[in-house]
């Protein structure tokens, strides 16, 4: 055990999981199996809106291999054991619109579509076999009734009076209002101050425009992957590659109608996430079938199901209207953005009202969010859900406003520059932030004095925050016989995240963090972590670790106070050993005392951190991009791309790079190329040919620049750090082009056919 | 969740593991392997005592499908990564005795034999091979050039004069003497109290006799077997099937000479230890087989390689000669034992010496003990180990006693009985402790005046004691949001301890036991467990449980006086809700204290408990049984046995019970069957077929009788119960053959033959 001056915290320190990642050992939700396993697929729907007559699987039951089939009758009443309603062999639905899941919201909409589908790719069955093949041919042996309904394809549609109703049991939420009859706006928002038109007639210029972004894939490398099985006294154990175990084990335990104890979650490593695996889709069904079969069930999703039905980023529209003096102070913004929820409520239309003018201080708004229901793959969550859509609309209307007043758009947004003290739309006043400190970052670097300036090239800047999440974390610390320190946890390691523990801990100790064991056990074994997501492990789990720590290291010093023969107050340490203050040569090492406490008559030393309580600690981002476009065929080529953002304090600086770098490759993605093109509601490019993500080839190499203003409510100094660089992209790229072209498009992926268009019409 | 009034601490619940054993679903050693396993077997010396001039391994090497094979070279030196004196295909090992394990003993007393072989079985070489057929036919090409030496086969050889050395660095440990010259004593103990000479002056009776008893198998149902593999980073991961993963860790650390946090050890369900699977002796072979060839390798033992290399009970010869006035006072003991090491130090001689007459006062004592080696098997422990075969010869002489004196001999016993305050041989002080309520306990019981009368027919009664461990254990303990607490420990449940902590944890929160999780962690995870043995597991861990729910129950009494808004010292628990104690219907359960752990704003409610220091905690039984031998064949027919035993209090009686009914299930075995058979030093009976255990057949219903005197130190008053059980057995079976048949037998085992000629001789 090498000790060090020098603490580990702020290290650029390998990936703990490295090694085992680059040579296969990592175990991703694919690579689990049991004896006697089966095989799970899943029967989806052709049509985006029908109604569904009648599911005839007594054929799919006789091909040699099929063990079972499920339908949203086995999941009918009183929890998944109940099957009454469902003759075996076939399922009729009814008339009932929802009642899949037992009438339970989050079961009906990860299971089976019951009396409608509502997007083509639902889920109608699922059937277990003892071959994948068996199982892939007993689909098509179900014979399931449609009756094709009218399809509603966009937002627009779906908000216009007569539209076809989705849903006739969903009534809009909104504060204040009970509504009278259901709609397919699941959710309305609305969040003012000052006088929206005052502020209006006090601009002296007022732009407003319509911006629109489409539905997105968050394509992580691994598609969803399960393995279920149900122990003999009828405990489910479910191996799951998500973002969060107990995530999983709350919904399996209200889609199976078991109590939480009676549901064991194992993570799996995951192969990216995005917030898209907040959310199990296989687990449910791979549970109800091995608790139907009494076998393991093993259920993987293919690229094109991921496409078909995974939880794709939402499409959006924000209308924007803001004005501005002539000497730079934003006088009001009204913003009305629609979320298209696919299927089911779940647009990320709350982040995307509050945070999306949060970062600036306007004094009159008025912000209106719609969450609307469409025949689409229902959305679920993407890095920042919400806010890069209204950003989108926001920054390039910043860089208008300045272009119409005729200031630089980076003075004008420090001019407006929203900090400690003032108020989101939601009123939540922002504490410490570091949103003026990143920006005067950008301007002091050496890119903004150097333009791109030949023709066809152009600047881009745009910002953007994201507040972070608050849930608690807690986690298990132990001292070993050797010295050694083990830290167990619940979380995902999505972003690197144990070896930021390691780090935590070993800065603690001043250890190294190979002197450092981070585990991540199960729902069963773990201290509770909330999901890896919302941008707050680092953060919360970093006061876990400290508060386990201080602790751990209280219980030592009263040892090696009395090994020392020493009032405790006399003790002190230091890297790896506690030593008398008075005679610094007589000391006792963490290695002596972790092998006492395990030697009889000594005792264990253990302790715990549980952090529940947090300030928010919002982080912000500033991204600067230069492209030069094609005039002949109208592709954007990015020349280059800085990312600025304020991470409080970086435990690893790479890792944090790695999440300002991966955000802005997504974004550019969303910028330039991606999009889930539909004919008659059925996703037409389900395949990584035909959506075009930015490849290695695409990308630039992305410029992080770290900006550490301390988030003082962590002990680090942490903020979260991995999705605010999903924010600025979109909006910095169509201001760059608009820079390089003179044209504004507003309208999402800036393709090469649409910038190409826009110029010729111009 | 049920709750109830009635602490679940004391009931017959059903073991926790017990469908998941019946169904099949336990995962035993045997039961894990991993892609690309290799299968490793090991070569066996044929000679009980060699000189070892060279292994040649080429042939095998070049033999398809073998990877990799391993001798003392590959351990010779700097531990296992150093391989630098052996030629690849050849390993010479020249004329240093004891180098294998370069140089640490615990090393060279597991791997593989270096310049010697000291007993038939030791391992030469292991081979791993991508096939078990690959494997096997690899050690058929081995080439080994033995000189063979002579054996030395018993203790009584071992300790003359001129007897071979097994070991030529083999000095005699002892207090106060510094022996010169090797010798084939490892250890001598001597104990004293009182004047001997004086003692036996004052007895109106003396009676002296030499008993012994043979090399027995622990006769475990599972077979040793394990699975190593490397991680990328060097990290050693082992599946094992031992009854402690941080002992199998240490030895693993020790051998391999790698720090204690690159090792990690995950234990497997165990079928069976018996003391024997303290130690690893598959697991370095199968560690470095892995570090060799980089690929996972798994390795089991047949029944006859358990045998021939497992680590069997002690044989034995105790000499006893002890003084008794006429009026029952026991005046003067000495005893002189004799443990058969087999080819290591490590007979049983510190237990043998202290306990054999422990549970007598008696005022002058010398007590003398050897720990010899031989060429036979290196002994294990086994349940109790020393102890059975010492009060094989003490309490045969209590009875020979009583019956010279023409006293009962069960209130002989009592007459002599040690109780709190009375010294053990060692000097230590006894506590309070249940002996005589124990023997008062038998002779309230109806069975005791009813006595089989019948010719041939006979009862004999037996005592003895068992010390106890008192190795530190440590628990995590959570609350989950479902009110359902999970217990983590590192514990093997080789008894059922799961059960019992259920229980615990159960009662100290007067809830079901099906609402405690607990889980068995492994080295990297787990707070540390001392190893299951030694009959401490459940007083030690009980004492860290009750610690963690005490300290879990002032977290959670602060969060629901916060959330009914009372000072906490207002607050009572009780049976799942936290209540005002002076309006009980205000109350908050803990399911609502959970779920809001977990929610934003809480904090996950966890609590450790860690207990190192404890006082001895002695346990007593007394069995009794009533025997009819044959007198045409020798047979032993039991026609009754009773077990009592003060278990101090029993948290699950239904396991304490079986504890007590295996334990003099294996008694029988000793007395009336089983032994090791050897010719020139060779195991001749290494199957069950031919090693004789008690079937379901041969035994009687045992009948156990549970006397709790409470032991002050436990909050539940627990004692050891595991090992005792097997203390009396075989002296009871010798008293009652003696009073059934008027012959007295020295000699274990009373097989048919013996007890046959016995009588025929008399």
């Amino acid at each position: 055990m090498v000790q060090q001056q020098q603490s580990a915290l702020g290290k650029r320190v390998r990936k703990a999981d490295a090694l085992e990642r680059v040579v296969g050992e990592a175990r991703y939700g694919a690579d689990f199996s049991l004896p006697g396993v089966l095989y799970g697929k899943v029967l989806r729907s052709p049509h985006a809106h029908a109604r569904i007559r009648r599911i005839d699987y007594s054929r799919a039951l006789q091909l040699p291999g099929v063990v079972a089939v499920i339908t949203a009758g086995d999941f009918r009443t009183g929890g998944a054991a109940a099957n009454g309603h469902a003759v075996e062999g076939a399922y009729d639905p009814g008339h009932e619109e929802e009642h899949a899941g037992g009438g339970r919201p989050n079961a009906s909409r990860v299971v089976f579509a019951s009396a409608k589908a509502l997007w083509a790719g639902q889920p109608i069955a699922a059937v277990a076999a003892t071959s994948l093949q068996a199982a892939e041919a007993a689909l098509g042996l179900i014979e399931v009734s449609y009756d094709a309904l009218k399809i509603v394809e966009t937002a627009e549609e779906a908000m216009q009076p007569d539209a076809p109703l989705l849903h006739s049991n969903l009534f809009t939420t909104t504060v204040g209002r009970t509504p009278e009859k259901p709609s397919n706006v699941a959710t309305y928002i609305e969040l003012a101050r000052g006088d929206l038109e005052r502020g209006f007639r006090e601009a002296d210029v007022v732009i407003e425009d319509t911006y629109r972004t489409r539905m997105v894939s968050q394509g992580y490398l691994e598609p969803r992957a399960t393995l279920a099985k149900v122990d003999p006294d009828g405990k489910i154990t479910v191996w799951s590659s998500s973002q969060g175990s107990f995530g999983i084990q709350q919904q399996l335990s209200e889609i199976l109608d078991l109590p939480l104890h009676q549901v064991r979650v194992i993570p799996a490593e995951i192969g990216g996430g995005f917030g898209s695996k907040n959310q199990g889709i296989l687990e449910p069904m791979a549970a109800l079938l091995a608790m139907k079969t009494g076998r393991p069930v093993k259920m993987t999703m293919g690229r094109d199901e991921e496409f078909k039905a995974g939880r794709p980023g939402a499409p959006s529209s924000v209308f924007l209207k803001m004005g501005v003096k002539r000497d730079g102070a934003i006088t009001a913004a009204q913003v009305r953005v629609v979320m298209d929820g696919g299927a089911f409520p779940g647009g990320p239309v709350g982040a995307a009202t509050n945070l999306g003018l949060g970062h600036y201080r306007i004094p009159n708004v008025r912000i209106q969010g719609y969450d609307v229901v469409t025949n689409k793959p229902p959305v679920g969550a993407y890095r920042a859900p919400g806010v890069p859509q209204a950003v989108f609309a926001t920054e390039q209307h910043m860089n208008r406003l300045a272009e119409a007043i005729g200031m630089d758009p980076l003075e004008f947004r420090l001019k407006n520059v929203a900090g400690e003290g003032d108020r989101l739309p939601n009123d939540a006043p922002l504490p410490r932030v570091g949103f003026r400190t990143t920006l005067e970052t950008v301007k002091k670097h050496t890119l903004w004095s150097k333009r791109p300036s030949r023709p066809f090239q152009g600047r881009g800047i745009a910002c953007g925050m994201w507040i972070g999440g608050l849930q608690p974390n807690s986690c298990f610390l132990k001292l070993n016989a050797d010295g050694s320190l083990g830290l167990e946890v619940g979380t995902v390691d999505l972003t690197g995240v144990r070896t930021s523990f390691k780090q935590m801990v070993a800065g603690e100790f001043q250890l190294e963090p190979e002197d450092i064991i981070v585990t991540t056990l199960d729902t069963d074994t773990a201290p509770y972590a909330s999901g890896s997501s919302g941008s707050k492990t680092t953060y919360t789990m970093g006061t876990a670790i400290k508060q386990a720590s201080d602790s751990l290291k209280r219980i030592l010093q009263e040892r090696a106070a009395a090994l020392l023969d020493l009032p405790k107050e006399q003790v002190a340490y230091r890297a790896g050993a506690f030593h008398s203050v008075s005679d610094p040569s007589r000391d006792v090492s963490l290695k002596d005392l972790g092998a006492r406490g395990q030697a009889a008559g000594g005792g264990p030393i253990l302790a715990t951190g549980a952090a529940g309580t947090f300030k928010a600690a919002p982080s912000f981002a500033a991204h600067v991009v230069d492209v030069e476009v094609d005039p002949e065929t109208g592709k954007v080529g990015i020349l280059g791309y800085w990312a600025f953002q304020d991470c409080g304090f970086a435990v690893n600086p790479t890792l944090v790079e790695g999440q300002m770098q991966g955000g802005a490759a997504q974004g550019i993605g969303w910028a330039l190329t991606e999009e889930y093109l539909f004919a008659d509601g059925v996703v037409r490019n389900p395949t990584f040919l035909d959506y075009r993500m930015p490849t290695s080839l695409d990308l630039p190499a992305i410029e992080p620049t770290l900006v550490q203003v301390p988030n003082p409510e962590s002990p680090y100094g942490i903020r979260g750090v991995g999705e605010v660089p999903i924010v600025p992209p979109m909006a910095a790229i169509a201001n760059a082009v608009a820079n390089a072209t003179g044209v504004r498009i507003t309208e999402l992926p800036l393709s090469p056919e649409r910038v190409f268009w826009a110029m010729h019409n111009k």
